[in-house]
């Protein structure tokens, strides 16, 4: 009976690059299950700033987006569609009814949550803890690994939003990279000249 | 059963103020149910370097205590005894078994992560968005309810090291704090002159 609840209400979708599934707070979709592509997940304040929290790969699922039907969390995070992605969806009302009538359910929301919350310690521990310049290198790693090239095409704008800081520092520290034989600098792309220097950098 | 199971395995203690009672990685005490005090959670980094997550008073119930019996938090705080305190402990061997036969308790377990989630956002949003002076503002206010008092006995240095910072940036945005009429300092403590004027700053 509860396959036949999941089967007849799960709904697969496919979102464009640049689509915001989930806008933050009063939404509550269900839980999201990526079949393939890139979403990124991200807090928002009121002033309109943003961090981004984690990315959601192939076969990773976001509890966030069910948020209302868990006591206690009084965030919302946005999602963002970054690669053309293929989705499925459990509405929030049917997962609710299955995590209330089955302890295995509520296992695992308890480990879909507890996943995002290291999640989130570890994105506070880099913003705490680590200087702009460790972040940046970690950000471009990630970024080269996430888009399977060296050539990233990303704006200074973009890259000082999902690190929370202001164009004009990142500007000057990829200029400083780029003294460091680090990356090369063109219009409107940067590519990696050095990965082992960045990674140590990165620490 | 369950409830003899708890009543033959619950450990009253009383500490007494400075005392660590979990210290970070690898300690898996229990479920922490305070009944009269008040305790410190906090995350610290191989370095050392630290950050003040939640605070625990009367009645408040503290699960990253037990984080052992919860797949992928693969983070652990530190908890501090801030004021003398009683305590009730749930060993996390009895709480595990607890939560896996029964539905209700793995609910609470649920609950009691989502709210600390809730908390650490917080924590975040106020580190990444607000300036270290709404911050201070605000430490005060919260210093000063915790207190009940007006008066608060508290260093530069503690409190630095409580909105993660260094001393000398507290020091003078206290200096600043006392020009503007919103406090007075003394050797040793602090009198907080104008709680709207603190309310007001910290937004």
């Amino acid at each position: 009976m509860e396959k036949n609840l999941l089967l007849f209400n799960t709904v697969a979708t496919v979102y464009q690059k640049g689509k915001i599934i989930i806008n933050g707070v009063d939404e509550c979709n269900g839980l999201i299950i990526v079949k393939n592509g890139q979403l990124r997940a991200y807090y928002t304040t009121a002033e309109g700033k943003e961090i981004t929290l984690y990315r959601l790969l192939s076969s990773d699922i976001c509890i966030m987006s069910a948020s209302c039907i868990i006591k206690n969390i009084d965030f919302s995070v946005t999602l963002e569609v970054e690669k053309d992605s293929e989705v499925l969806v459990i509405p929030a009302n049917i997962w609710g009814k299955l995590n209330e009538a089955n302890g295995a359910v509520k296992e695992f929301s308890l480990q879909l949550i507890s996943l995002r919350f290291s999640d989130v310690m570890w994105v506070m521990e880099q913003i705490v803890f680590k200087g702009m310049d460790q972040r940046l290198a970690g950000f471009l790693i990630e970024q080269s690994s996430l888009e399977e090239s060296d050539t990233l095409s990303i704006t200074h704008e973009v890259i000082a939003k999902n690190l929370s800081t202001a164009r004009e520092v990142i500007s000057r520290l990829l200029k400083y990279f780029e003294n460091e034989k680090l990356v090369e600098l063109s219009r409107g792309s940067l590519k990696i000249l050095d990965f082992k220097g960045l990674h140590k950098l990165s620490g």
